[in-house]
């Protein structure tokens, strides 16, 4: 199946780039990881390790300095840490026993990284804590706007992931345009991308809301979900997948085969990336420099998540 | 038990003021809300009228120009009635009938009021065609920052209805910090807030997300939506109310009476806007044009919507 996926994706007509500063950044995050608790078993560290955040940073964001690779490594670190949190002990299907821990969360993420009121990190747990350390850096950076939306989209992202797990408890499949609406936000591709736009210097309000990079931004997020569900399909399946992937939502709408379901969202994404190119060219016609580092940043994205995938033992 | 809350509340100690256009601009969102199918039925048209949306839009913010006033007193009108849908038919209990319609609404944000593709407002009803509008408008503002804001916001009370929901259906009672958390969200207040800003030119990123603005933003917040609920308390629970209440949230933590929640909730509110007027004298010490329009519609936010409560016959 993964070798289907793989021969019916179009590559993304972008060059793949990778960070030199992988080995060391990972190094670090991975102990901010263990000092902050976020991860305190073996089996945990193992599974975050290969996960390989820092690739991801490295080459989803190719130019980004030092500091900047490790801030993007940490926010992914967090969100794998996470994501293995809600696997373990299923808490991901119990909403009951989510919706506290999400509370906590959002209570960190309304003090926008400035000065925590006693107790905060503490209630949260070690993610609050891991989280906070998150908005405080970006807040360092003095980019105020981009800070509001990093905190609304992990908002979103938190929210999104209380929708999953009442449908994993009820065992419901949405629906094809549910999912990919509320796929936008169960992958944390939204805050990601933020933070790419902070090392880019892309991402203003007056750009972010034409509707040309809205419309391209939309795509972009879901082309770097979509090629992560139809890689992941597979090891997912094995392990009993909950349908909260593009491959198995299309196969159950269509009553068809799980095969079907992968051609079918391969030809999803590479309609989208068609569309995606079509955009973006229009958008380039009479770019300005910020708008030309808002499509960097979603070239990097697309084609950095692609090769990603491709490599990531996560979804072997 | 009414007049035990209206006697426990400090009153915030602001100028009452409504706006001299509220009759006008009442008829006009009536008309766009039966235009656009926001309501169908007479019973449908009779609540929204108790709800009286363009008096609560004259009294938190009453300086708006008539235009202005109506796009706000037009967002109340589309909160209203769809409370009202999710109150009618069970939808608001039924995270599986009710997450399709928040997807598709969603779907309607993300376009950030620009042009729609086809069939996106047939496809999202009434309230999706409506939604649309407002963002549409939103947009001609030429803010947007407000606008990625206003969404956003709008994302994340649609995204809290659904934990609302899926609660009601397992007839669960969100412990207190989860539930103070999540009231933030359910009312609509922040995109409310938003769209004051909006109009009194308030509510720049660098200006939001300073530390004592944003806790000021949150204290406004929470004030708003716990006078909410300690006035609409009785009819709630005279409608068989489901535990989505600061009274009732409060009783059950304490396993108490319900009212020793109202006093405890009345509490609450008057420790919380103590410390709202700690924070902003502290906020206008130093204050620019800028913060004055900020804490100026917050604190007719205050004020507004307690005066609002004491009087809507929609929780009489």
């Amino acid at each position: 199946m993964r070798t289907l996926a793989v021969a019916a994706l179009t590559p993304p007509p972008f060059p793949e780039l990778v960070s030199g500063h992988v080995d060391a950044v990972g190094h670090q995050s991975q102990r901010w990881a263990a000092e902050l608790g976020l991860v305190s078993t073996p089996d945990a560290l193992r599974r975050l390790d290969r996960a390989n955040a820092a690739e991801l940073a490295g080459r989803t964001c190719p130019d980004a300095r030092p500091e900047q690779l490790r801030l993007l490594t940490d926010l992914f670190t967090w969100l794998f840490a996470f994501d293995d949190s809600c696997d373990d002990d299923e808490l991901g299907q119990d909403p009951g026993r989510l919706a506290p821990i999400v509370g906590g969360l959002l209570d960190v993420l309304d003090v926008l990284g400035g000065p925590a009121p006693s107790g905060l990190a503490t209630v949260a747990g070690p993610a609050g804590a891991a989280l906070h350390d998150l908005c405080r850096r970006v807040r360092a950076h003095d980019t105020p706007h981009l800070l509001l939306r990093f905190a609304n989209q992990m908002r979103d992202y938190l929210l999104a992931l209380l929708w999953e797990a009442a449908n994993r408890e009820r065992s419901r499949v949405p629906a094809v345009a549910e999912y990919l609406q509320m796929r936008r936000h169960t992958g944390g591709v939204r805050p990601s991308l933020t933070l790419t736009d902070l090392v880019y210097g892309g991402g203003d309000a007056a750009h972010r809301a034409d509707p040309r990079a809205s419309t391209l931004d939309n795509l972009a997020t879901d082309l770097v979900c979509w090629c992560n569900d139809i890689f992941s399909y597979e090891k997912e399946r094995r392990q009993g997948g909950d349908g909260h992937n593009l491959v198995a939502v299309l196969a159950r709408a269509a009553d068809a085969p799980e095969r079907s379901g992968l051609v079918d969202a391969a030809a999803r994404f590479n309609a989208a990336l068609g569309t995606y190119l079509r955009v973006e060219s229009e958008l380039l016609i009479d770019a300005d420099a910020e708008t030309i580092r808002f499509v960097t940043a979603r070239r990097c994205w697309i084609r950095g998540s692609y090769d990603w995938s491709l490599r990531a033992s996560r979804y072997q």
